[in-house]
């Protein structure tokens, strides 16, 4: 059988999975259409709704990881034809922008540097003069730890019937997600970041105004699998058998949301502040600096800029990986081999870890002097 | 924490899951792009290969269950304009002319009697007439148990340039699935069928062929979670980061391959036959009738007709999961009401498995008399 080390999950995800989680699922696997798994589906959604603060009856677990979650909001909301505001200030934003594009969309993007955020005034100016169908930004851009503010933009996108969607996957649990206080439309996540869940689901959440215009597009979503109209119909309302959901998957995302709810969203997010001001202390003692805009910066991953005393980047991580189990991120697209990135997320985010992280990074950091 | 049921699962899939498959989903989660994982990758994509009988090198567990892995062939392997010619005698038939129709296929599709397969010399012709870019035929039809013959297609597919496409979703491991000898050009499965892992992965394998038509296309792939020129990197070649894949999902996946490679492909098949009989042999003992050709039947799924005694059928599966947690299959499409299917997969497959299965139906059966 299979033998695995132990990690320390201190990248940019998957995060450390509480024993209960996986416990759960490896709960014997029962059918994707037992009145006791609906019953879990109905639960996964309400603690959902909780945890993404909203009343959206829209509120799922697509049967993919984040980046099909991504694109089920662009595949059902984009018509050909259709136009596009995108924020690119890392990785996770182009990728929006290239989903958006092949949804059929004329993609439009505003470009921030990498580590930044958008002043909203600017996105705000940006909307009214495009007018764009699907506006769509990264409340936390996982590729630079930078923490866009979404509060202000609802009103300017639903002024002429546009739908604002929002990319929270490592958000969600770890700082607030306000869903409906924002008039997000549309937003997705994952489970391998603040939820502490492994990575196969993606949390998706839809408002009325969103599953209107889903309901009554011109043309066939181009992807049957993601296809809310049939997916929708299988989470609720007539329970129509579409694909065989990841059953297990499932079991853990319920125990992975219990987990959440039962420490309290408010108590979940000064645990990760507190946490990151920990590590952000014991890095910039160590001469560490932080490459991301400090007033806009996510608790959850810590983008460094690497030392100069580390000769190879790489190697320094396989350092940490093989010698302390202990896995932190390089750096994506333009940040590889600029940057690392250090996550405290979910059930990984304590001080133990910090700890641990600061351990291993004297012993490997030093070594390399 | 959840509670749940132990369920005996005989309905089309997910079928029971061995103890060691679901402790090997519940070993700790390591990082995606771990060394250690890459390894997990590399075993899974080895003991898929063996498991389909190919050497395809594009062989890996796409990250969705059986109906992603259909539309990421559909999605990947179809231009617009380009013609498909479809098998159409269930419902996934069915499902594969739409996957076909959104990847922008000009589709047509060739009917048969639901239960029925096709004649072979029957698809030649309509190859010949039409020589359509793609060909998909489903080989073991879940909604009606029909297994289809698929030895004698791919000179004529091939010789004019065509790509043959298979669904076993429900026969691999359980019957012969030879990939290489019949020349198959693109295949893909589910996990919790034959191979009684949980679902949440769909095992696809595709020929250097395929892969040639792939990597040439004029245009982009309608989907970017299913693009194989990204999805292929991640799963060889480059290593690079495309999406978080389930981790853990692929642990139980590498273990019930282990466990299907331990037995051995032909031991299986003879077990799932010998099985088979002796379910079939007390079904017709208690007067049921099967609705599938003899000829062409899956000994994995048997498809039934609901005894007249039985006056509500969804009452007589309530019943036998409430009262023996037992849960067999009703009919899908068409057959919905009509029929019943009885799995025996996999793990599922043993004399043990239909002791139960008739103890069950003669308490539930003869309660309705």
């Amino acid at each position: 059988m299979l033998s695995l080390p132990v990690r320390r999950l201190h990248g940019p995800g998957p995060s450390p999975v509480a024993p209960s989680v996986l416990q759960a699922m490896a709960l014997p696997c029962i059918g994707h259409m037992d009145p006791e798994f609906m019953r879990v589906m109905n639960e996964v959604r309400e603690m959902l709704q909780q945890v993404f603060q909203t009343e959206n009856a829209m509120t799922l677990a697509c049967s993919g990881t984040g980046s099909a979650g991504a694109e089920m909001l662009m595949d059902n909301l984009i018509e050909p034809g259709d136009s596009c505001l995108v924020g690119v200030n890392g990785v996770f934003g182009g990728r929006l922008a290239e989903k958006a594009k092949r949804a059929g969309a004329t993609v439009h993007t505003m470009e921030a540097q990498w580590g930044q955020v958008f002043d909203q005034d600017a996105i705000l100016e940006k909307i009214e003069e495009l007018e764009p169908t699907v506006v769509a930004f990264v409340h936390a851009e996982t590729s630079t730890g930078a923490h866009q503010p979404f509060d202000r933009l609802a009103n300017a996108v639903h002024a002429y019937g546009g739908m604002l969607v929002m990319d929270c996957v490592t958000s969600l649990s770890g700082v607030p997600v306000l869903i409906d206080q924002w008039g997000i439309d549309a937003a997705y996540s994952g489970t391998q970041k603040c939820l502490s869940c492994p990575p196969g689901l993606s949390p998706v959440t839809l408002s009325d105004r969103a599953m209107h215009k889903v309901n009554h597009r011109k043309t066939a979503v181009n992807s049957w699998y993601l296809d809310l109209t049939l997916v929708g119909n299988y989470w609720s309302g007539s329970r129509a058998y579409h694909h065989t959901a990841p059953v297990n998957m499932n079991f853990a995302l319920h125990e992975a949301l219990r987990l959440t709810l039962q420490e309290g969203l408010e108590n979940r997010f000064a645990r990760h502040q507190r946490v990151h001001q920990l590590l952000k202390q014991g890095l910039l003692e160590r001469g560490f600096t932080y490459a991301s805009d400090p007033e806009h910066s996510l608790p959850m991953l810590n983008l460094v800029n690497i030392p100069s005393k580390v000769a190879d980047e790489a190697a320094a991580r396989r350092q940490l990986l093989s010698e302390f189990n202990l896995e932190i991120g390089g750096g994506l697209g333009k940040l590889a081999g600029k940057c690392w990135r250090i996550g405290l997320m979910g059930h990984g985010a304590t001080q133990e870890s910090v700890e641990a992280i600061l351990t291993a990074i004297d012993g490997v950091v030093s070594d390399t002097q």
